[in-house]
């Protein structure tokens, strides 16, 4: 995978995606250490929208293994990044990422980018061209901290533990059900969720009120991935039957991608589905071994109840953790020599 | 110490102050150097509010024994977090500390945090609830980085300081004096600086105009210490008589935690005492080797005249300086492996 | 040079100069590596305005030679400064750099700082004078990331990409011409971009509007730095026939100084200059062989058409990635124990 992009699980075939998995498992339990594999190298992250965990863990990753992380905030502690090609830069905007890639790639072994919508057109920012143009522009390998269509590190952490908690995946039934919410989220993480446990070979359904239905290419995708993995995906509007048995339940608040840029008409159809806050007598449909995901921020008492999180079905603070060793796993692949990694990474 | 949190000075025994600070000394002389002694350890820091000193010397203390810091500031580059139990969060607030004290756990050897006051009630933000509950959740040793209570850190600065210049420091007179300042500031810097020179076995001496007191707890923790030591605290309204004969003076402004909550109350009763302004005139009550300390950042020409900062008894940069010292003690004591230190710090 | 600051590329003699672009040179080809070289040594940043390039590049300049760059940002991150003398501090700046500086090089083996004019008075801001005491009062080697009068680590990296795309510039053609933006931006590029060329010997041509003279001081220096060098200097308002035959052409905006302080005059003057704006047209003057910089960040359409910006002749990005190399080599010879270097650099 050395020199490539990581923008989405799906960039990786199913034997790259295994092999970070198992990597990942590996470096968690210290059985691989590899202190000083990135000594010397440098990731430059470029969050264009707020970030804790994504940060945190990825400046962690590199320094674990000997290298840095440089963290850049435009905005902020940098310039404000323009996006739209062939403008004419008379505004706020003080340099365009056609420069700013390139520059950041000169001195990093690697680039990484959060890019969210800016919640305007949908037909537009599907596209996610903030992304594809800066991984276009830059000479080093860009990594994906959360577009608009996807945030693949997050699904790699899905995927490690839905494989620690399950074992064998294949044919198991992970439910990703709706939550209530006081603003319009992205879609990334859904997709990027249901996309993971699709390439596992799971079971996959996907249970949202009416009109909040994912882009239908991202439907398609999972549904590729699913068919590809021996899994299969359904999607369904009723949040109880859809948790029947469930094996694995992830809960995630979007927005309706239908009512993309009309705020008003986004909250009115999003506001009456409070009900689909998740609870104990929910969890209580799925499973009896049944554990709760959530990529976290988790809005406490509105998507769910606190007293799922602090309970012992609640999974999402060893998912974060997750986050830590898949992305370590991510770096070691792109960025470690293999003469640094000796024969450890082939067991 | 290893695997306990650092709240206060008074978490330390008397051995193990008088150890941090022998182990201070050691690394500042560089009789001890443990150049890699933190090699691969990661400590996070969370800044719920803004900091020079303290993040800068943390990060290299880190740095300086191969180590690294992560800096966080949520509610800038990161989520701002939400501190309230119970609560159903549906405002501004993205994150709940019970999710981000326990996610940035798993990432770091080591977290700190810093969480001033926010100035609504007293009765209420006495607690230190933010500090405590994130302690609580948090599964890694946490570092106290200034509460609204305690500011543990400048306390062990202060203390490195006060040993360095009197050598003996029992029965010697240290004298705390009110200062003017534009702002209502919290308490946990004098109530850390008074404890600390308490836990030398000084004779404390605090001085502040009338409505001024320190919390009671505080300041029967000061004269616990004081006792415990084999020194003494007296309180006086009087700045002139409570600087006859001081061998180390500290000025240092805070806010009448009476009037908490109601600013337009406290400033009434702060603004009439701008003559506490500390002046040379002032210090020449003091002993003729007496030296004047302040925590930093200070109020030139509000708070200390700029000929006393500038003049040869100031002691305000080595004291600064000594935070870099005193928590490369702590942060040896808390993370290093044993082995790597070798029989340096059993010295 | 060890133990001196680094304020503008004048500090340095011909010989110093010349060292730093030949050790920038076998840094950048791998030749010389000095992996090691700055191994727990700190260079701690002050930006008192935003940077990208600058920041990245001091940050991955330390980390390669395995030493680390603490960032500050006053105002954001910490504590606004203020910088005036014998002000009575009873506003809303927390910190005087009289402490902060001496604070800071306590913590740090160098410190480095960035202060835009504030764009009150051109008489009082000429003088530099945040820079200049920022020195002053840290103990510390002091490095200028940019300040109201200089840029000088962008002078050396204008001036390795000379080097590099001339092999001989002595006597050789270099145009600086003003282009429109729409806002009023400082000189300090400028003026170092000339007088890099000037210490090069190159035969300087400054192209700009009428009204938009460089401060005397500046031309001053240029001049003498180019006849110390064997070049020249020549001032126009003529900007076709300065780029006639241009070797290197340098594309950069500036504020009227002699409108300081009164921004609607100065934009009155700026804005009629719309059409000096750098085209295919414009660079079809220049020699076969020139080549188009520019310090960046550039408004794209507005300074430099993008059919320049991502054409052949387009050195903005090489000169981008310069920054990084001969921060690396300053760097070393103001930080590294020569032990360290070995022979490598005397080579």
């Amino acid at each position: 995978m050395k020199a490539r992009d990581f923008l989405d699980t799906t960039d990786l075939s199913p034997t790259e995606f295994a092999q970070i998995l198992d990597l990942a498992a590996q470096l968690k339990s210290g059985r691989l250490r590899a202190d000083q594999a990135l000594r010397g190298r440098v990731l430059t992250m470029v969050f264009m929208d707020p970030s804790l965990r994504t940060r945190t863990s990825f400046e962690v990753a590199m320094v674990r293994h000997g290298g840095h992380a440089v963290v850049l905030e435009p905005g902020r502690s940098s310039w404000a990044l323009e996006t739209r090609r062939g403008v004419v830069m008379d505004g706020a905007s003080v340099e365009h990422i056609a420069e700013a890639a390139r520059v950041l790639g000169r001195y990093a072994d690697a680039v990484a980018l959060r890019a969210f919508p800016k919640g305007t057109s949908w037909d537009e920012e599907r596209h996610d061209r903030t992304l594809r143009d800066f991984a276009q522009y830059c000479e080093k390998p860009l990594i994906n901290l959360e577009s608009t269509r996807r945030h693949p590190c997050q699904g790699l952490a899905d995927a490690l533990l839905l494989r620690e908690r399950l074992g064998v995946t294949q044919g198991r039934r992970f439910t990703l059900t709706w939550g209530p919410h006081p603003k319009a989220l992205p879609t990334a993480v859904p997709a990027s969720a249901a996309l993971a446990a699709a390439q596992l070979g799971m079971q996959v359904t996907i249970a949202h009120p009416p009109g909040f239905d994912l882009d239908a290419d991202d439907i398609s995708a999972i549904e590729r991935a699913a068919q590809g993995a021996g899994g299969s995906l359904q999607i369904t509007h009723d949040q109880s039957a859809a948790l029947n048995g469930a094996e694995a339940v992830y809960v995630k608040s979007w927005g309706a991608v239908r009512c993309f840029g009309r705020p008003d008409d986004e909250a009115a159809l999003r506001v009456p589905h409070r009900g689909w806050k998740f609870s104990t007598a929910l969890l209580n449909r799925a499973a009896p071994s049944a554990f709760v995901m959530h990529c976290l921020p988790v809005r406490r008492n509105v998507e769910i109840d606190e007293d799922v999180l602090d309970g012992p079905q609640a999974a999402v603070i060893d998912q974060a953790e997750n986050r830590l060793h898949v992305q370590r796993a991510l770096l070691l692949r792109m960025l470690a020599d293999e003469s640094a990694l000796g024969n450890e990474v082939c067991s």
